[in-house]
């Protein structure tokens, strides 16, 4: 059982709510947003739904979930939604491109990145700073530095920027430099990190663990949004399977199934689930037929000279048919490119 | 290593090879297919090189295979094949829709079906006549019956017919009845079957293993081609992994990555894979624009009442927005409509 | 619903039976065992209630199943059964030691593994005439040749003799020179050789599915039950996990959770699910503690020939170690050795 | 390539190191580990051959790793390690039981399951202060209350503490009460965490993550001892498989692979792969003979009242067996309970 308090509400009141279930032998636990404070029972749910706790003072809505997950769910939120950044949609009117290098590397590699992301169409710019590694020995990243040198791309070329987060104690860090936050597939249920980024104030890209069903993706998710954070887009990007010709398995029914679940936007990545470049551009346009609100691709102007992933960069050969591909099946698809438009936080 | 004898090789001339690897310490396993007989070598590749086996009479090539599978392969057969099915293509150019129930249960549920299927654009027709079920007391299909319906029905409209075949024992029988012959994918590693398929005549659809590797997908082919069929359609079904949102997980990156290494045409089957009704047509479009070269689905005209998998059949309602994706993207792919021709077969 | 007639029943007694059923409007499937007769109903459950089967003539027995297994379940069948083979147990009270090559390849190959097996306290012998391979171009086995020889073997060693049945329509031959028949994991679901088997009056060991869930096992095991036979032997042997160290992973845990829903003994194979002959003894170990009923091992007197799978296989210096470890773990478990003794098949 | 620098080095020589290979056209990673400085390199394998980086100053050791783990390797450390936490030894010679409640509770809940953990013969106590969950709302922990409770209970039993850390913030203060760190299976590739515990000079017990190979179980392994820490111990806890009897799967071949591997110590968690008490004893047992160099279970006074995991805890009456079997086998093994001695630390 969830209980949502009203906003603003006081501190005496949420204590009186967890008093009243703790002496009918249950446990209440306090999950403070930003925007609202939410109160999860734990015990015997007929024993509290005798407890009145919706006629007491600050408590705004008692349900009993038959999902696990609430705030992100369809169920009380049945249009899906819209989460700008800097301007630029990702939701269901639009299908958005971001791209970018794997890593940031220099700062000549980084803009002809961004140049090539343009070309491609694109109006966001992704670009790792910190890069989790399953080797220690492998480049771990740049980075502030690499953060510095996204802020300049950002500055030259206009592009919003998403870049990962990889432990809690950077998030205000990284928050300073990014447009938007991701997670990556490894740190889905690192829940500090999830809570922290919940807190921070920017829109949040989350990965779907290679490893996650989508209920746990969903749970990931609920997380961030628990502490007052709904600016949040999902992307399937991937699972762990037997099947070894790919790096993962793009699961492109997720991208359905999750909208039918959530109100939450969700894109695809081509690029990390094949991890082979010439597998980015079928499973681009699979995503997007599927439903897929956006696509999120790797470019580098030198693949052989990547530290990270060059194998599945696209080349400057490769971009004018991706850039067709993706403009042709947006409108197949009823939809229309996301460009910037006139936003609060541009 | 692998030596293919000349058409019309006499016995004596294949003992001989036999004799001289033997002698050598080597083995050597004789395929006979229809059109020509192979000879497949266990033991030292080096000593197998000094033998001249090149030399011999009736010897066509030798070759050291670098993949374990030859004939299905890309390598030596670079133009991507096409099968026709009674004068229907599969193949590069076209994209073909192949429809109906997935069990035959009554003359008039199938012909509904297959009219549904027309409707939807569908030129083959789909239906189970032998249904392999993992429960002894589940529905197992009408056997022979169902395939006189199923000769009725093509009478009826037109459509060629593609129906499992579960038994080695069964293949004379199915085959005088169905126009292609499907291996399901629990009996993909049924090699018998697969044997005694390939001696049939008949084109083979081989669905993927859902626990199987694309190479094991692959090496099965290989068993078809090497009792002399090359008239192979490979079908994607999906394959198993820990998601539970779906049935099976539809592996859509495996259409190009078969199309690489193999001329054999690929199939997509978004029916199975996802056990959902409202994920067979995004799947299909994920199918198509991944490059399948046609699609397997499953309509029928009263789901609820289905004997076996009703809850992913299509109905009516969703017939013309399946023909209306399927034309489009055809389309956008650059292909035509798989539309019956002259054929010598038809 | 799942209705057993009374042995000898009369065919218009089963007739009855599927016409009240097709009246009520629900279909009836008939299965005959050798030696009972059982009717599957698919339908409306409540409906059926009120047809008052059970008091037709010749009804046995009318069960709601609440498993999709039955015969080989243990909720009507409490005690856990023994399987005979030649006079050898496989059961609660014994450890079986069941060892023997992957592949028949020699007489003398064979007569020496058979050696090794005794030295390693096997009471029964393992070996291959016919090897379902991954590649068509690899090894496939002696056939029928290969029966002679472990015939052969048989006579000189006095060990019965397991081996695998690859194809329906070698059922019979194979059972003429064979003690047990094996079904291997690629046809755990080839549904007709399931059938076959069942009907030919012969132990059967039924190998898990590499992809198999533990209820897809029992179905399967139900599908032999089904034709009369009960006397089947589960073998655990690995399952497909995403893990590359080990050819597939050894779930032991199916030991103790198959014993608990099912009355069959299960053995495991450490062999082919480590494919590391370093793992075998480890594992052979951990599946006997974990309750299993028997092992079965690969030996070679030199693996580095052996055409199957010789990077697992046991050699003589494995031997004393394997042969300790059994007898004193089964001492440990309160069993038994599994010793040849009377026995009215014997 | 990596560079292991000799103890004491002096900034200016890492800073040449760096220089050389740079100029060279490579890149140089400097990792500084509390006992020693390491520089990975990235580049032309060949090129930095040249270099004669290993005649530089303050250079220790210049390797070509083969494997991309090699502080944790068994290939320069022949010799199985020993970490011994407050005088408690976990490695070749014994088998080290280590019990208590999944989460800390009460202080009562804790203490009794404390005393049940002794009656097993447990020598180390586990309890969880801090819980990763899927959901949100599910009970997270007692945080530093629960520590402090834990350092209760052991001040009352004498039992050494493990407990889990899930944040890189909390490793300081979780090491002020704790005796070992825990790094769970959602953490294991939470690479600041590993960084952070590396440093934080407490023994460390690292969980597989669920979906980890081997050898990526290795490299996090890695990340912890680069940083100066080799008292890891490695925990087998249950892959995610497509099997859903279990919870997961218990991987136990991991046990030997693992060992040849690595020299760290392996255990393995009953509890958490199978998520069934049932399972427990059985899988106990076959981790030990597996060669396992210790087991970790769950007890709970009361499991139906428990806040986590209750159906998989032992209760009262499994005690007495679980003690039989960890003592018969560990003296089967050839090893020796696990008792604490003098210790330095105790």
């Amino acid at each position: 059982m969830v209980i949502v308090m009203l906003p603003g509400v006081q501190q005496e009141m949420v204590d009186a709510v967890v008093r009243r279930v703790e002496t009918a032998g249950g446990r209440a636990f306090v999950s403070r947003g930003v925007s609202r404070v939410i109160i999860g029972l734990v015990g015997d749910v007929e024993t509290f739904a005798a407890l009145d706790i919706g006629g007491m003072p600050g408590v705004g809505q008692v349900s009993r979930v038959s999902t696990e997950y609430k705030l992100v769910s369809r169920e009380q939120h049945n249009d899906r939604s819209v989460v700008r950044v800097r301007g630029v949609p990702i939701g269901p009117d639009t299908v958005t491109l971001i791209a970018g290098p794997c890593a940031v590397e220099t700062p000549e590699q980084t803009l002809a990145a961004a140049r090539m992301a343009q070309a491609a169409g694109a109006t966001m710019l992704r670009g790792g700073a910190f890069k989790p590694r399953t080797s220690p020995y492998a480049f771990q990243g740049l980075g502030e530095l690499g953060l510095k040198i996204l802020a300049d791309v950002r500055q030259e070329t206009g592009l919003p920027i998403v870049t990962e987060v990889v432990s809690a104690h950077d998030v205000d860090m990284v928050a300073e430099y990014a447009d938007m936050l991701q997670i990556g597939t490894r740190n889905m249920q690192n829940f500090a990190l999830l809570q922290a980024i919940g807190e921070a104030g920017r829109p949040v890209m989350l990965k779907r663990g290679m490893n996650a069903t989508i209920q746990e993706w969903l749970m990931a998710a609920e997380y961030i949004a628990q502490r007052g954070n709904l600016e949040i887009v999902l992307c399937e990007r991937g699972i762990r399977t037997f099947e070894t010709a790919t790096r993962n398995t793009l699961d492109v029914s997720a991208v359905p199934v999750v909208q039918e679940l959530s109100h939450l936007p969700v894109i695809v990545d081509p690029s990390h689930s094949g991890g082979r470049r010439d597998l980015v551009l079928p499973l681009s346009r699979a995503g997007i037929v599927a439903g897929a609100d956006g696509v999120i691709v790797d470019v580098h102007p030198q693949p052989s000279l990547a530290l990270c992933d060059g194998a599945q960069a696209l080349v400057h050969e490769d971009l004018a048919e991706l850039a067709d591909a993706v403009a042709d099946l947006t409108v197949y698809m009823g939809r229309q490119p996301a460009r910037r438009r006139y936003s609060s936080t541009g």
